[in-house]
């Protein structure tokens, strides 16, 4: 059965925000957000506030209910067509706003029956523990979700606000072996823990591991996509984006603010200053100054970050 | 304990497949299928078609039971050996469809009891769930094999025929974050679908996420091998074969026959079009137009793709 | 709680190893391993063989315990710190053995009762099967750790004292399609097996596939990390090192003592010698010979190596 949401709840909701309204005549239902692709009177559009030809973008929308900048007027094609017209100063940042609030399905507070949860666990207000996820002694804030098949070790500490996705694996010993001097290889001791922030997101499969001696630490509000491998030791700073299949070797810092595209690889070692750009596909087996965009394998320098 | 199988049963199944039957004088059981490191005379050999010395390589094995194509002749060697040997058209074909169908293990239909299974999940005849599974309440076709683990949301829909296999994630929310304008990031919401067609292959811990209003979509035969991320708003088309650990970020458009390579990246946002082969290790930052070769990173064109 | 030990303990445990011991006036507790980053004077701090000012940096430590080799001597200053310094020839492979006996927790031996266990598995002696492990009628060794989330088919034989990360999936049907002449692809059969070695470790969510018709072999000591992609029939051999994301693709055959970088990709088919070092984010596409040194995309000879 599909969500729906009388508009005067949404801009109840939104507020301030709201700048002005136009052709609001009765009430009525929307069903969810419009793309290019699936278009329809019920769902909400809006237009990018840097849209080159927002007016004449707006005009042509299928839905009743446009949200746009103050670049879009109220004209007469969109008073003949019987639409409402919603202006915000970022219609981007009010859509998300809109569809965080009422269409994106929310976790419900509560671990799984299924789940193998330790007594010693510390687990905070409002989380919410998926399906089969394994969740040792470890802490973990308020208000985290952690899905389905998750397992976190002992070692492990997570702050509030937290999303851990489908089978992240948090805590695990690290990669590091020696040779025992009886013909094989034994795993250096692993002691470790990880330490993760507010606001982090660690997508699905991804691993993390604990650190050797010290710790591995991921900052406030890094984002991790999914299938990364963050191995012993790294350091993450606050707000870095991490795409997925990311490679993070062991003990790699990086600053806050960088983002890492898809399928990088940091050999180990290595230090990545703040508003660092590395690029998809980037091996980096060098240090990279901040402020500095990174492409190519080995990754070189290719030109300042400006933004 | 080892399946063995009656001969008469494989000839009887082959049919017109069989061109001529060589050396058949009684009946017996074979028990699975040779390779250049496991010859034996109970298992069923075969030369490839394009063997460069067909007649030899037939009169050098241990088998009991040779199929080849008509380029093999049944010789004083093979009969005086006591050799059976089955002519068919295409050995490699049908040395496949042998081993489908009596070699390979089947799963059982039904759902593990271990599985968590929605209430509202459509699920179609002859299904087989995994353990541990979670679905859902996704629509799923006939004849699908839900391997263990798998975690597959309500946004997904998938056709007739689809193998996904262990620890696979379907429609996860896609990986998307923008400023919160309180110093953070948020999530933008992903409220799109996954449409998977039919007769699909999803790999071991791949992850295929919901497009962010419109939809994430795999044609038909399409086939993706394991610990590969297919990112929001990717479209793929019909019999692409996608090779293990590429990366395909966000709305990138692949055609049908398209080739790619192991651990390939694509940046997002490319179109590559129908019969492109994309090489190992590509990263893919440009537009790919139809029957190219590209490689290399970043990638470029090496050559038309004659195939 | 914080686990302690008392230094008599150790020293016992250590043995012949011992070459010296200084300063010790009575019997002390201490908690864990020191680094740089997590000095106290109860962790055991010690001395890498390789360290440029040993002395100064034992002299430096904040720890009551010192394990250095001979190159630190029992200085005025350590003594009147009231230190206490043991000699052993190698402090490295000393504080991993110390590490590992006292402080690494061992897991428990036996099955977790949420493990999916099939009747006619062979298990060694004590095993630990974790949490949601689906063990189907393979054979594994003595002395194998099986983690959560496992997945281990029919066709895999395992041997002694292997260490099965979470969420490994192991004897899953290769990735092999060929045209089924009605329009679509079908899966070349895939009956060989897994053979898997003693001592071996396989990391987190890393996917081992089995062979075609003969086997995907993996040596002795071989020591794969997490998220890698050991296509079908491929062979690795004996103490060869394979970094997380590693993708080994179908028929490539891996000597003894190689190296293999993060995220380096195998087009398949390729032959690597023993004693190769391949570097992180290496695309190899052609035969490696023993002894050498290969980087880059596509992957090139760099140099000798002299390891």
């Amino acid at each position: 059965m599909k969500k729906v949401i009388l508009l005067s709840e949404i801009i109840i909701f939104l507020g301030d925000i709201v700048s002005a309204v136009y052709g609001l005549e009765e009430d009525f239902y929307v069903s969810g957000i419009a793309s290019r692709e699936t278009s329809d009177k019920d769902l909400i559009d809006w237009v990018h506030p840097n849209c080159i030809d927002a007016q004449k973008t707006a005009e042509a929308s299928m839905s009743r209910l446009i949200i746009t900048s103050q670049n879009v007027s109220y004209t007469r094609a969109l008073q003949d067509a019987e639409k409402v017209l919603i202006q915000v100063e970022n219609p981007y940042n009010t859509i998300a706003i809109v569809g965080n609030e009422f269409f994106v399905e929310k976790p419900h507070p509560g671990v799984h029956e299924s789940a193998v949860l330790s007594d010693s666990a510390s687990i905070g207000q409002n989380a919410s523990i998926g399906a089969n996820a394994v969740i040792d002694g470890c802490t973990i804030g308020d208000n985290c979700v952690i899905a389905e098949n998750v397992i976190i070790r002992k070692c492990v500490t997570i702050g509030d606000h937290v999303t851990v996705k489908a089978g992240a694996i948090l805590g695990e010993a690290g990669f590091n072996f020696i040779d025992n001097k009886k013909g094989g290889l034994m795993r250096f001791p692993q002691l470790g823990r990880v330490i993760i922030g507010d606001w982090v997101d660690i997508g699905s499969h991804t691993c993390v591991d604990r650190g050797a001696f010290s710790d591995t630490i991921i900052g406030d509000n890094a984002k991790i996509n999914n299938l990364c491998h963050i191995a012993h030791n790294v350091q993450i700073g606050e707000k870095t984006i991490i795409a997925a299949h990311v490679n993070v070797s062991g003990s790699t810092q990086i600053g806050s603010n960088v983002w890492i595209g898809p399928n990088a690889t940091f050999r180990g070692h290595q230090t990545v200053g703040d508003h660092a750009f590395i690029g998809s596909g980037a091996n980096v087996v060098s240090d990279i100054p901040s402020n500095e965009v990174w492409v190519g394998n080995p990754a070189r320098f290719l030109r300042k970050n400006e933004k």
